[in-house]
């Protein structure tokens, strides 16, 4: 097997997961939030950066280096550790997602998904299979099983219909996957899906723990439900699922939903909120949202987060940060983005030492009470 | 007096100096190569990268800081050095070359020059004593004297009554300068102007070295005039210079003219060449130019410069290069911007040990030949 779930501890408080996940590239402290570098970067950052901050484990898009700069060129660099100066974990999604929500006109058969690019218009095709190959190509420690992200809402008959594609699809990749025989050194999570249908989610779950895969996603959520939505569905499908196994929530990245899903079970969260927000001039911070390119922050002379040891909030101030996000200037990205990153990456490890100490339900009030997140219409994310 | 010029040694083989320069936030070994910093940042660059790859003094620009976000708001925040958490010395411009670069519908008066920003139109009006007042609320330890640069070419009527002017303006703000007692930490710099007319740039030297400054820049040159013009003004102009103060030839940033202007006497440059070309893909190497983002680099998974032993070319390929160029990612522009001020760092480091060893010329020599300097019609800057 290509990765090891070692189970450490459940929260007294909470019945949480405190674990450690063994991957090719090193070990991973878990729960875990993934940083997210689409085309073989954290937008804006370095890897020494990444690693600073605490970064264990990133996550990366098929469907992005498929089209730019291309599976073949990465294999040929050595593979993306190599081409993008990554030495620890990468996990890579299986592309099926943009092929979704990002292409046009395409055309869903058992085969695979015909579609256009969402850059040129040029024709494509992917396949199970093909998501395959390009992970492989990318030589990701961990990939994830080629599957279609229903809407939310759809009717229940097109959703049973998308998921029984999904697992007929996630069985002919895990096949192609064992016959490459790259299940030694990349492992294959299989996807649940099933949208908001408890009977859907069950039967997704059933079919894909039936073949055994090292590790499993929980997809199709955070695609615009209310979040009450979101949990019970969690509630509903993460006890399904095996627990010697790691359980990542697709797509999860905002405070709240993170300290919630690690109460419902999951190990492993990613989301492009941090790091897409600070790119707007938006920050995270103990405190709640601060949009620091704000004029009321003008004269500001006070660091972004005043309980923040970050790079940013320890060298640098509100008034700082606004004056290069109004002249454009790209070290303001950096340094929001640096901090969002740290913010959500220490927020994880606060949790994690919760779940050691059993009081990760206490943690949870304390840490909503001073985000702001009990007031009535709570808009910090 | 501020700053204090140190002279070292002369080089036998050129007559190049070599000295420090000794200044409120630190000494500075010259000649020396400055990265400019537009708005309180080096564009894509931290402070603590700046420092790594070598520099040892940026500039930043005072009409930019005026505008965006305002001297007083820099002046607030404990002066540009605290402002942009950097501790090294910063040399100021005086604003004059973007009033008359940037600036729409100016009108030059014997008092100053009014004029319509080029961010919003407004009205705005500075003179020589204005240029003091912002640069003693940025709190640079090198200012500059108001002046005007004129294009090449001009008359020589129209040269003379602007040299006249500038004279007048660098005689005003000197007294202002003394007046409000900020000569003991800022060091103001007269600019010696006078176009390609060898008697203008004698009359404008004469007078600004009667007026004893501590130091002195040699404007209005690299404004679109062929190299060897102004390789002759540069040789009719700096002997005129007194020879324990240290001489500024302002915007300068190409290898072969750094080099040449060293050689004729001058000990420190700047200019945004080096940090605009890497934003473009385009980089200079120990071979000559690379415009890394060109599609024959697609595939190239050799360093940017294999002569190169900077953070860029030790970690990274022109292939991932090309490939963050293409994506639009900002990563790559730090890595070329990164790698590019390192490298002419790294020269003018090479050009100090030249001059200690007497054999600059040969260098010199060396360097262009390497460079592609040397060849017909050469295109490496």
């Amino acid at each position: 097997m290509a990765i090891r779930y070692e189970h450490i501890k459940t929260c007294k408080q909470t019945g949480a997961r405190l674990g450690k996940l063994h991957t090719p590239h090193g070990v991973i402290d878990t729960p875990i939030f993934m940083p997210v570098g689409t085309l073989a970067t954290v937008k804006t950052m370095s890897p020494e950066e990444l690693a600073d901050i605490g970064s264990q484990i990133i996550l990366s898009n098929t469907y992005h280096l498929w089209l730019r700069p291309g599976n073949d060129i990465v294999k040929e660099a050595g593979g993306l550790h190599k081409f993008m100066n990554w030495d620890k974990p990468i996990l890579t999604d299986s592309g099926g997602f943009q092929v979704f929500s990002l292409s046009h006109r395409r055309k869903i058969t058992e085969e695979g998904v015909h579609f256009r690019s969402h850059l040129d218009g040029s024709k494509l095709f992917l396949g199970p299979e093909g998501a395959m190959d390009i992970q492989h190509d990318l030589g990701s420690d961990i990939m994830m099983s080629f599957d279609e992200c229903a809407a939310i809402p759809s009717t229940h008959d097109y959703v049973k219909k998308s998921v029984e594609r999904t697992t007929r699809w996630a069985d002919r990749g895990l096949n192609h996957h064992i016959k490459k025989g790259h299940d030694k050194h990349q492992a294959l999570f299989g996807i649940v899906q099933g949208g908001e249908y408890k009977d859907l989610r069950e039967q997704s779950a059933k079919d894909l723990v039936a073949m055994d895969f090292p590790g499993y996603s929980i997809g199709g959520l955070s695609v615009g439900e209310p979040k009450p939505v979101m949990y019970r569905v969690l509630e509903e499908t993460v006890h399904l699922l095996p627990e010697d196994k790691p359980r990542y929530l697709m797509g999860i990245g905002s405070p709240d939903a993170l300290i919630e899903g690690v109460i419902r079970g999951v190990d492993m969260f990613d989301c492009v909120l941090p790091t897409r927000i600070a790119r707007n001039g938006t920050t995270m911070t103990s405190q709640g949202r601060v949009v620091v390119k704000n004029k009321i922050y003008e004269r500001d002379f006070t660091p972004l987060d005043p309980n923040c040891d970050c790079y940013t909030c320890k060298n640098y101030t509100r008034a700082y940060l606004r004056h290069l996000f109004k002249a454009n200037e790209t070290l303001g990205l950096r340094l929001t983005t640096y901090h969002n990153l740290y913010f959500l990456l220490n927020l994880m490890e606060d949790v994690r030492t919760a779940i050691l100490n059993d009081n990760l339900l206490d943690f949870k009030e304390a840490f909503f009470e001073s985000y702001g997140l009990n007031k009535e219409n709570p808009k910090n994310f």
